[in-house]
């Protein structure tokens, strides 16, 4: 086991800003992206989380490839919906700006969306779903993302892992918050197979003919071989998972106007990535009282819980329910990063004279 | 093979509207429950089209389990939204004129959302999607559905197969139409393979304990076992298509106040099925130019489909595409229909004195 060092959030939020605005990000702008990435590592979501503070967004400021200014601008509007023009920014600035826009225009109209071009990686997607908790409102998040996924019957990488997030209010239960990628696995969980010698399970991914494999070795996206959607190969619906990324992929780009497929750019390409986003908010009230909504949320995940359990299993699980509870713990522990996490932290704080100078306040 | 009698669509339809009219449905009514039974045997979704006519619709209606009438009635209303009483009616019927309202509301704001609840059976989810593509917008469709499917970790039928479906529309491609049950597959096709004896593949179903099996007379959901969410087991991402599931379900029931998961009957039930939908419609041109927008598609499309194939396959095809070009060619050769379903149709009809005295155009 590795070993994980937990810090207090603020302090960490503190070194995130001095990091941040040393590459020019204006300080309201880095507390936003400090928020997201912090967020992540509390629900558990590490590879979206701290570790990519220098390793993508610092590293991609400092060689010009996202501009630290994130110069967006709207460039349509309604009531109901608006077109974000990213300026190449902090995925995270803008996509923050463009849901709570989209909230306060869901206010006023019921239902609002907005989508976003010309952007860049913006964190986990369930950041800005959730946005919409706090105002009572159901949240949609999606973004497209760099080539990974191959179509069904296709063999190379050109689909993004295009998320989707949603986030549904409940009365006195953990909200329903889906967030997940419409590929099967995250390419991560590929590698660390690979880095343990282990065989995948069928489903995961293809090799360079375009035929399933157990050797996660075969699957390196833009080289050779690429994930498979959710759903794995056709005879288990692999084309659902297909339609779903393609679905976000027109959501973000095509309705947006933003690059598409292979022309999305990733963190290993010395250019701007071109991301598009899109959001939503539905205002529950425009439909029914708040209050009965929230209690049949309730009702139904009550029933979802205690339904019969498979032979073995100990608990049903509604969306996001686990993170919610790593969350509370990790909200009054501190926030655990692994040891070579914090490492790096250290070492690219050093590289822009940004020392990392806090303390954890427990070693597990 | 099964023989296949080909039939003129507008005959067709006048024998679905004679049948309708003497079961009391009004005949503006029946023309639509033949529209869009019909456009599924069309597009070649069988189990969805004339198979149905007497053995759920009239069947039902005889039984008073659904009011001929569609008794609908607007509960609330908005600019951008509206909730819906299916008043226990032909599904067809009040999604019809729910996504013909939204499509209004959306032309004239932007976005438009409408849920509905106390309804039944809608039929194939792609058909009101796909009415947005007329009025050139991006149409969804959902529907709750009677519990088949399990939750991760569970063992018996609590969710529909919750179909998802989003049209969108294109230049001189086909449009993009999803149209996808969020469970790994349809109970017919476990059926299917328990008429022939043959295995199932791992991910289609679990058994009584909640096991995955490849036996298919050991997943009969309601008595024992249950299908799998799209992804199957949790190794493959089955919570994925469990948390797709929950989220349709969410959109229906809960935000309509609708019946949920094992409360929403099915054609075993001797009561209304209470079943919930929910539709959208997006006015592409409150984002961006349509044309620009459309073009877009076409070149997306054409980018998928010209991407490298898996080593023995012809074609990478994208969502509706399979179903647009098999309907082009039953729409010139005849509307295709197995000679039991024509036998049931010539039955149905002589139960309640309406001769089926059409005659096949072509047989196969």
């Amino acid at each position: 086991m590795e070993t994980i060092l937990r810090f207090k959030k603020d302090e960490l939020m503190d070194f995130v800003i001095r990091y941040m605005t040393k590459l020019g990000v204006p300080e309201e702008d880095a507390k936003i992206v400090g928020n997201v990435l912090i967020c992540a590592d509390i629900r558990g979501v590490d590879s979206h989380g701290l570790i990519r503070l220098g390793s993508y967004y610092g590293n991609r400021i400092s060689k010009g490839y996202i501009d630290p200014k994130t110069p967006y601008k709207i460039v349509s509007e309604t009531p109901t919906t608006a077109l974000i023009d990213g300026g190449n920014g902090c995925g995270q600035v803008v996509s923050h700006k463009a849901m709570k826009l989209c909230i306060q225009k869901a206010k006023a109209s019921g239902l609002a969306a907005i989508t976003v071009n010309n952007s860049n990686h913006y964190g986990i997607a369930g950041y800005y779903s959730m946005m919409a908790l706090e105002h009572d409102m159901i949240g949609l998040s999606l973004t497209n993302s760099q080539p990974l996924v191959a179509p069904t019957y296709g063999k190379t990488a050109i689909l993004g892992t295009n998320p989707i997030s949603v986030a549904v209010p409940s009365y006195s239960r953990y909200p329903y918050v889906l967030d997940m990628a419409t590929s099967a696995v995250a390419y991560g969980k590929i590698q660390l197979y690979e880095k343990k010698k282990e065989h995948i399970p069928i489903g995961w991914g293809v090799d360079e003919d375009g035929n399933v494999t157990n050797d996660p070795s075969k699957i390196k996206p833009g080289g050779h071989g690429a994930l498979l959607p959710l759903g794995g190969m056709e005879i288990t619906a692999g084309y659902k998972g297909y339609g779903l990324a393609l679905l976000v992929e027109i959501l973000c780009s095509t309705l947006s106007g933003g690059k598409f497929l292979t022309n999305v750019g990733g963190p290993a390409k010395p250019e701007p990535t071109a991301v598009s986003h899109f959001f939503m908010a539905v205002n529950i009230e425009a439909f029914r009282p708040l209050i009965d909504f929230k209690k049949q949320m309730d009702d139904m995940i009550g029933l979802l819980k205690t339904s019969p359990l498979a032979v073995g299993r100990e608990e049903i699980l509604v969306a996001g329910e686990k993170e919610f509870a790593y969350a509370e713990f990790n909200e009054e522990h501190g926030v655990p990063l692994i040891k070579p996490i914090v490492e790096e932290l250290r070492s690219d704080g050093n590289k822009i004279g940004v020392p990392f100078d806090i303390h954890p306040i427990q070693e597990e």
